[in-house]
């Protein structure tokens, strides 16, 4: 598909300046960081300056039934920025700006190509914090942080992304531009499209611009690291956690696979004995933030931990905090990988992990687990040789094993990456017949001739 | 309008001990507490005792093309809950009871007809804590709380309904049952559309149970009165701890009128010299709740208060608060009463004040100001004689004209109450006509045939 008249068209009010057309530049705006999704040549690639022209762009679009692909920094884990053949790339990356910090209604207003960990910094600068820190932080856009309402590490105290939206700018399928939501911290006039927006992939419409409240800078916290022997003992300890009144600002658990991946090139020098190691945070101030930590360490201890050591400083915390971070990426020196991203009620854990390594077992495949055990968020990460179609063709089965498994537990497929194309087929699963009409009747509501992003999510 | 066909429908499936249809017994399920709200007479009420009655009244209301409003305690104050003539009420009274309490998960699986400080009370006995906290939540429902995403005095800290709620269960405007949402703490799979429901009153479908997410017990908190001579000085006071890094779990404001609407009645002893009183509290554990506390009081004398006293005991505490959650009722003593419910950035609370003082005497009328302070979030209470037709209608303008100011003031028309009847005519003044787009597209989705509470927000 060419579509020439379209590219003609979008040039001519644009500019060639902000319209892409070589393919050796539309090359690389063809997929995000998810593995095994199909992916297409877009006919073009509009470089957005401004939301005027996102909204000239998808009205042109819109014009010639072109279908359209929102895109940040491509670092989505589930295909959902992936490009169709002869699609319009609408690329926020140039709408780079923080546009307001009001330090006294504690809020932000930012454009959607903004790099989380940059905007946490410009609003650390006025003493207030963003909470939502997907590990990708310092690769990854808040347009994108929207779009599937992304987590992170210290989630399990402050939320996700979605909690933070205060009102949003979208430009919808026929390029008219919709302010939603407003700045006061309460508001119920109408029905919630913010929050609908969020999450919703660039099926509904395209963020240029969020209204995101702050909290105050939170203390520093203490942060400890647990080892176990078995994952069983650190998912016990992780239980009791949860059902007691702490609640830690960061709770993860890494097995001996993910352990293993970062050990060496972090230094951080647990023995080969340690089969679970759980990290955790307590921020609040003071002496509570101590009796916190305390009660962690206890809760960790009476489940088994070998060794219970509180990082000494602030560099050793970051090690910790660094390592488990990048654990994907190491898996990714280790050969092919297929991040999953199940949610289990977290009473669940230890069977999750439990039926994950049968699953390993059963299709003869690795599987690391890593993940935000305080939210029952977990990324069972396959690794395998692509370059053998057995064996590839297993890791495929085991990646959709650990989703089934995810929902026999009472979970989800997904908790934090999104649907995208990677987990279309398993949707249905989930959300049951009636739940799918509802969600295709909003979607047909909001993109009645179904070109944004058309193929992702359902 | 008598429905006859359908009434006998409705009889012969869910029989006569559900279906009312005495006249004499109507009449009581008329209206919520909003006044001046067209109301009209139902031309029969379920009482639903369970989902399978709800989706069999709405299933038969369907076919026979009769428009459906739910009712929970029809303590609202927007007429969202007001019979239309001829129309089925499904009373949700009946389906009242706490259908589980999960420690380990830190939730709660409730129907609609529980009152929401039941709520609190069953899970409070588990160490668990339900943070919405509306004024009337002796006497309104969850099921009304979800229908307006309820607010409260504690949101300030801990949010509002929306915020708690994981899954749901809804009766479509078909009857057909969608259960929305999951029991983890985090999930993408999909639309948001639990979220969406909320705060939709009762326009999109009907809730029949809701997941929602508690808390860990907060800490017994200290609560702080200070009295001022001015409520500008009050208001200053407000925005200074909002600027600052301490996040009361509470931070009240009312005015003269509002003061003297309760000091007699509660024996608060204030004296007339004080023009607003600040209620304040910390439910921060151990020295950090001494310490925001204290910067807190601090906040509050530097912008002039007369006096700050910390409440000896809990009674004194619970006094207070009680009074501050009498006020509306109080005003009713004084007069017809129309209370108003604007949002306003916390930054321009003075500028609230001064422009409803200026109303209040551009039309003659007494209105008393009270509200969530911390929030922005304010009840100005038009007190006036309803026998006086020329009082009325100027009680009326003012009650527009606070709204008009909300709005003037980068604020909304409703913070909390939901738009109902009484604030349908300012909704699209707020919402713009894109948005006012978005929201009927939405609507028609999952109501195409405009049953559901037809004439209530949009």
């Amino acid at each position: 598909m060419r579509n020439d008249a379209f590219v003609a068209a979008l040039t001519a009010e644009l500019g060639a300046e902000v319209v892409l057309t070589d393919p050796d530049r539309l090359v690389s705006y063809q997929t995000d960081r998810a593995m095994f999704c199909d992916a297409g040549m877009p006919c073009a690639v509009v470089l957005a300056r401004s939301t005027a022209d996102v909204a000239t762009a998808v009205r042109l679009a819109s014009e010639h039934a072109v279908p359209i692909v929102a895109q940040g920094a491509r670092s989505g884990l589930s295909g959902a920025a992936n490009a169709i053949d002869g699609c319009l790339v609408v690329a926020l990356e140039r709408m780079d700006q923080v546009l307001e910090v009001d330090v006294d209604e504690r809020l932000v207003v930012t454009q959607p190509g903004v790099m989380n960990a940059d905007l946490s910094r410009v609003v650390a600068e006025h003493g207030l914090f963003y909470p939502p820190d997907p590990s990708s932080w310092e690769f990854c856009t808040i347009g994108g942080n929207l779009a599937t309402n992304s987590g992170g590490l210290c989630c399990v105290k402050y939320g996700v992304t979605t909690d933070y939206v205060l009102a949003l700018e979208v430009v919808l399928a026929d390029g008219e531009v919709l302010r939603t939501g407003r700045r006061t911290v309460k508001g119920v006039a109408g029905y919630d499209l913010a929050r609908l927006f969020v999450g919703s992939e660039g099926t509904l419409g395209i963020i240029t611009e969020a209204t995101l409240r702050l909290r105050p800078a939170a203390q520093r916290p203490r942060t400890l690291a647990a080892t176990f022997g078995t994952i069983h003992e650190a998912a016990a300890g992780i239980a009791a956690i949860t059902r007691s009144a702490v609640i830690p600002n960061l709770l993860e658990l890494m097995d001996r696979t993910s352990l293993r991946a970062v050990n060496d090139a972090y230094r951080l020098g647990f023995e080969d004995s340690v089969g679970a190691l759980v990290l955790a945070q307590s921020d609040a101030p003071g002496l509570a933030g101590e009796a916190e930590i305390d009660a962690i360490a206890a809760h960790l201890r009476a489940a088994g931990a070998y060794d219970v050591v509180l990082a000494a400083d602030d560099a050793e915390a970051a090690l910790l905090l660094t390592a488990r971070r990048e654990v994907l990426t190491a898996f990714e020196a280790m050969g092919t990988t297929m991040v999953d991203d199940v949610c289990v009620p977290r009473t669940r854990i230890a069977d999750l992990v439990d039926g994950v390594a049968a699953i390993a077992e059963k299709r003869g495949v690795v599987i690391g687990v890593v993940g935000h055990a305080g939210d029952g968020n977990f990324h069972p990460c396959v690794i395998f040789d692509a370059t053998d179609p057995d064996e590839a063709d297993r890791a495929h089965m085991a990646f959709d094993d650990v989703m089934v498994l995810g929902l026999e537990l009472g979970g989800t497929i997904t908790g934090e990456h999104g649907v995208g194309v990677l987990k279309r087929e398993l949707l249905s699963r989930e959300l049951g017949p009636v739940g799918m009409r509802v969600q295709r009747a909003v979607k047909d509501a909001l993109d009645p001739r179904g070109l944004l992003n058309p193929g992702k999510v359902i």
